[in-house]
């Protein structure tokens, strides 16, 4: 049992790890929020899981590292000198940063990497997205990390290959493209789909979650794999022994 | 056991209609196409199917008026001029005229105008299509039957509430929208999906071919079910006894 | 805005009923549950929900009757005493009985139903479902419904003609057998899917809940829309306008 | 361009085989049936496709090793005898033995070993399949063989950790069971669904055939892969780099 700290404890995240570690077999040591220092949390606990900001980001690896315990970090928009300053702290300690914290969508872009890479360019792929209603951009940023996986394997650039938003006269799908499509509608927590189409076969790799509490069990996952762990940067596929 | 006469019996909807028949319980008459007058073809058999060109429509329609035989009409690309040649003879004969032969669909779009008549507009619409690589337009023709089949049962025009090609900054659904998506890739002869996503549940209509042969199969039953009917203006519809 | 008292309010419809009623349009009025009397919750509410036990019908009834209010009625286990008791009291107050709340799970029956109606015994007809692994027993209450439904439609005993749990040498599918299919795991609150399977094409009607609130949402709506209604003997049917 | 030999021409895979041979890019260079001895047709070929029988094995074998070019077997009913032909012959030439020539399925069954590995006992796996209707066993071949891959990711006996045909009181699902379940209808050629059900979330790795040229169109790829290999037994892994 790992006794895990959150920072941004009051964030849509930070109480959905709360309510995680509340249910399961970690233990919460405590939280804190803006203008909190997290310096006493971190040496009350075994890692420190981070879903604040950018602007905080330089004090939370401090506390990490005078407490001598990894970070998780699911903090959104970070920059250069943010991944910088990661860079220098896990020379001293373990960090994972993520932007999806999901084990699922993890396991499920290494796949698509794998069916890419063995299966030629005659298979068309296809990535298919639903969200809820309220959702304001499209294709959803996993779409584009799967789109991302499967172009890597193929050794193309997605951003030079991608068919997006199909509408009116498309004219054939271009040989060698990765095709994006969105649906929005209702309470969909997320699913998604990577299509790969050949001559008269198709492979289906998806992945749909119930709510958006997976993301807060596999940052409390990653947190307290990263327990134990020696000093560097790690990211999700390394917790499931993908790297 | 009918006797059905083929109209554009090289083209690809003909020839798969000469192949239905050779398999099936009816018969093959025979078969005209490009500069051949289908007078004869018409007195040797019960009813045709015409799967021509839209400048043969008058002599075609002559040809089984006198007869007095039925006919079933799919060729594409009919203007206001076609339609009201048509509406003539059907004063003294049965014609079916749709631009969609598989049953399946019919029997789809019936069941999604009766579902979105019944749940109320808090439910969102998608339609999602998958085709081959191949093909050049999104949505699909039937795509867009399925959308007016719930627009229509909504009492709004569809044109003033379809969301298409979703792609970048999209912001939050449209209330009421009805939404496409199109997947494009390798054989697939055509799925299509409709959606009806609510708060926390979802209820998907889908129809999916194996290959074209279900177009032909439908052209067959419906021009062996027009047999003995009333002169008049049918639709696929009827053959499955909705309207 | 309906005032909705909750009889059986600890247990876990109760509970849900209580949740859907504090987020929503309509107001809790209170609610009793094991030996308590729900004669004084009745009078202060417009419509009751019983979800509690077969036992405490006949109080439940005469506490609705007294105060000449609606009730929908959730309560599992019910014989022939009870259905009597309720025939008895829906002589002088609307009462919806019903083992499944679901609004979803109605429709997709009455379109089930309807597309069983429409296409002949061609099309075979399968009944799949997931549900958690917790699930004992197979296939679930919503598939037997929903089998019922296409049995009806098409004027068969599903007892006669139902073909469940196929393993090893299974012969040939039967002609105008119903198949079921279960699948069992992780924490799937429950998706049914009835695909009718015809010469080289499918349609596929299904229904996917997120979680099982929308089963609490259903009675909500059932009771409210119950108000106003003249007494009588209503099912989930007539709430969407479908009986 | 390779030309390939056909063993079994008049079986249903050999007339498939030399379908995809006449419309692909390697050429047919003959074929054998019953009775008739394949020496002649050995030394006219670059490779050997063998879709007869196993009595006939012996034969065809010595046919390939005396001209010294590759075999592809796809002839099922081998035993002991059979295989220990095919390793002795294996010596010289290059063999790939197979009981699915499909190379969708061969990947497939790769991505669920890969994923059962890395996601936990924690996570259901669970094998849907569909079929015709005329199809006599439950679970299909390809729907255990996917069962096999994914229990020996997990280094247990599929035998003992199966749980087949659920209907009535099953009780919970056994923890670490893999699950079948089967649908039959129509003309379905064949449809395989992996899932894997966590935690509120799920991956679904699935397989669509559109028809069984699938099969035949592997066997000759499989066949023109062999050519200027080692000498060694192969299987369809090897020709996707997957072994």
């Amino acid at each position: 049992m790992a006794r895990i700290g959150i920072i941004g404890s009051e964030g849509r995240m930070g109480q959905a790890i709360a309510q995680v570690l509340a249910e399961g077999e970690h233990e919460c040591a405590g939280g804190v929020d803006k203008g909190q220092n997290p310096a006493q949390l971190a040496q009350e606990c075994d890692a420190l899981v981070d879903f604040s900001a950018p602007v905080a980001l330089a004090e939370n690896l401090s506390a990490a590292q005078a407490a001598g315990i990894p970070m998780l970090i699911g903090t959104t928009g970070l920059g250069e000198r943010e991944h910088g300053a990661i860079d220098a702290a896990a020379r001293s300690i373990p960090i994972l940063q993520t932007g999806n914290t999901s084990l699922g969508v993890t396991l499920l872009a290494h796949l698509v990497h794998e069916a890419a890479a063995r299966l030629g360019p005659d298979w068309d792929i296809e990535v298919l997205e639903m969200h809820h209603r309220m959702k304001v951009d499209a294709p959803s940023g996993t779409a584009l990390l799967l789109g991302e996986a499967a172009a890597d394997a193929r050794g193309i650039a997605l951003a030079d290959n991608s068919e997006s938003g199909r509408d009116g006269h498309t004219g054939q799908r271009a040989k060698g493209a990765i095709g994006f499509a969105a649906l929005r509608g209702g309470t969909v927590a997320g699913e998604h789909s990577v299509i790969f189409a050949g001559e008269q076969e198709r492979i289906t790799l998806s992945h749909s979650a119930e709510n958006r509490m997976i993301f807060a069990r596999g940052a409390v996952k990653g947190a307290a794999w990263l327990i134990g762990m020696a000093p560097g940067r790690y990211g999700m596929k390394d917790v499931l022994g993908l790297a």
